[in-house]
């Protein structure tokens, strides 16, 4: 149901932007500060502050034993591949491939999404089929193409190590059996929590920094409102909150909405959900090529082209969908600090890598 | 010719060494100031500063850079794979597996070495094919096994990006070209020799602490010296000097030592180098397991009693191997402390990654 309420919500904002937009685009050139205020009608400056996550108390503890797990390639079976082989902290928290590379070099099915603010995200994966970051952790370890690895194999792998046990214990406080898989995901949930990029150029703008976006940045932004693209992609991630079919006016081809992936279909099983994904969160998206779930588009420009046109029917010329690239630009917030953290040593106990074959 | 020598020396100290051992194994244990002077004639404290390396100035501009080398998996023709994928910094500077995998999941020849104080070996490699890290640099980028791609490729993901464009002029002043393939290998050198890790229990014994060593460490030291460990085991790094048949004494098995692997021979074509590999350097031997340059052997007191069967002809008893392996627990240091870098990003001429296939 939430992907046709967002869908919904969708069209009819579109059709009301779009109203808006000849006048908008008749007129002279909003003032910064008009700007700014429609512009806080539809997104949310980014806290510069680790935000709560719900039932999941982000403690130092939790945030430290989650940034090794993040890191640990002993998730995997191949002991090769870690989270941040596929969201890469050094890259836009994703990998800059069309999809990922995983166990036994398998492709996978979809474009790895950033793990930057994800935690703003109202669901994660395109298809929203994690509703936060916790059930996402576990999907990627589990999964065959990606990390490969199960539960049980995961908790005897940190069971081994007696660093891992006393780091669980004092990240779980309390618990007779602390390490878990769940706690596994949440002690992660916890550390990407802290993964957020604060003053991008936009926020300084959205705070009431008249200079700190050039005219073009600002008619990108008028132009991004104004078209409609932020009927789906605003609040805190310009993006990330509402499902939306991919090519709402028009289709694109096969090579960027491959015919056999369907998208939240697969969650819900319900036919209006055919080719819906979650609305791709945009802060960042300077770092994140290449776009879409499919990874196909490896330019800004295009990706807008595309979406304007699939999404929206609106034919830009070149220069307005310059300008909307050239604010999208500004979305690129500072980059979290991460020491890399050293992490235990396996035991005689610590489950061996698995055999080299892929399948 | 080196390996000769080396071979040379080795055989002249055992015999030296199994006659001292057998007076010092029974006469009483040493005081700690005898055997710290004993140790000091084979051993030396590992320096707390970064060292010098020739023609190679260890700047912090060339730091700076070739750590975010070291962390860029875009020096793979896949973009998956870094220096760091196998040279794990939260891992004891390597991958913690039998042999690499490499570009399409290929299966590498030899166990990767620890990148950790890897400056103060005398070659590198397993069988000292690379003079120098510089040299070492080149040839995992290059290897179709590791990341395979080329000079030219390397140099073309490079001046792709301007931020690296301006980092390599930083880090190489007055040079007209100075985004080079050398210039990538010297400030991936420069980083590397940043990676000591200073102030090891043993390293602290050495240095006068005569508390710091269990009475056990310190037995096991001595039956390091005096049973001829130390013959080929010594320096900074307690080996890594020196080239040495695997089984000087009497060869291990096929599975230990594959017959098809004939270490140094491939290097210098010359039949006295047949199965000859330099000796491993010793130092957080604890962290690097599966050990030799098979990777075929994860428990250290395994590999203690194959050492000195095969190499020295000395069939230890099980309280001599444990001491022996509770005195090389005592050479992990301190790991050094490296902030995760945040790389430039691709552009529209960065070299997409190379084909999913693996051949």
């Amino acid at each position: 149901m939430k992907s046709y309420r967002g869908l919904a919500g969708c069209l009819v904002s579109v059709t009301a932007m779009l109203g808006i937009a000849g006048s908008v685009l008749a007129a002279e050139t909003p003032s910064p500060a008009d700007l700014r205020d429609a512009a806080l009608e539809h997104f949310e400056v980014i806290p510069s502050m680790v935000p709560a996550v719900s039932g999941n108390a982000v403690t130092r503890e939790k945030v430290e034993l989650g940034k090794m797990l993040f890191f640990d390639p002993r998730l995997s079976s191949s002991a090769l591949i870690s989270c941040n082989t596929c969201h890469n902290l050094g890259m836009g928290g994703d990998d800059n491939l069309e999809t990922s590379i995983g166990h036994g070099w398998q492709k996978g099915p979809r474009n790895a999404p950033t793990v930057l603010n994800a935690v703003f995200n109202e669901a994660q994966f395109w298809d929203g089929r994690a509703e936060d970051l916790k059930a996402q952790a576990k999907g990627p370890v589990q999964a065959g193409v990606e990390m490969a690895s199960t539960p049980e194999r995961v908790v005897e792998v940190l069971k081994s190590m007696g660093d891992y046990v006393q780091k669980f214990a004092h990240a779980f406080p309390g618990e007779a059996d602390p390490v878990t898989f769940d706690n596994m995901a949440r002690a992660i949930e916890a550390f990407e929590a802290t993964l957020i990029t604060p003053a991008s150029r936009f926020d300084q703008f959205l705070e009431g920094n008249d200079a700190i976006l050039t005219k073009t940045e600002m008619s990108g932004l008028e132009l991004f409102i104004d078209t409609g693209c932020a009927s789906c992609h605003n609040g805190v991630n310009v993006g990330g909150t509402g499902y939306y079919p991919f090519g709402v006016v028009e289709q694109p081809g096969a090579e960027i909405l491959p015919p056999d992936d369907k998208g939240r279909f697969a969650v819900t099983q319900t036919a209006t959900d055919d080719y819906v994904f979650r609305a791709g969160p945009l802060r960042n998206i300077a770092l994140t090529a290449p776009y879409f779930h499919s990874g196909k588009v490896w330019n800004l420009e295009q990706a807008v082209a595309i979406m304007s046109s699939s999404q929206l029917g609106a034919e830009l010329d070149s220069n307005q969908i310059k300008a909307i690239t050239a604010f999208l630009m500004t979305l690129t917030g500072e980059a979290p600090r991460v020491e890399y953290p050293i992490l235990p040593v396996s035991t005689e106990t610590t489950p061996k890598p698995a055999a080299m074959v892929a399948n």
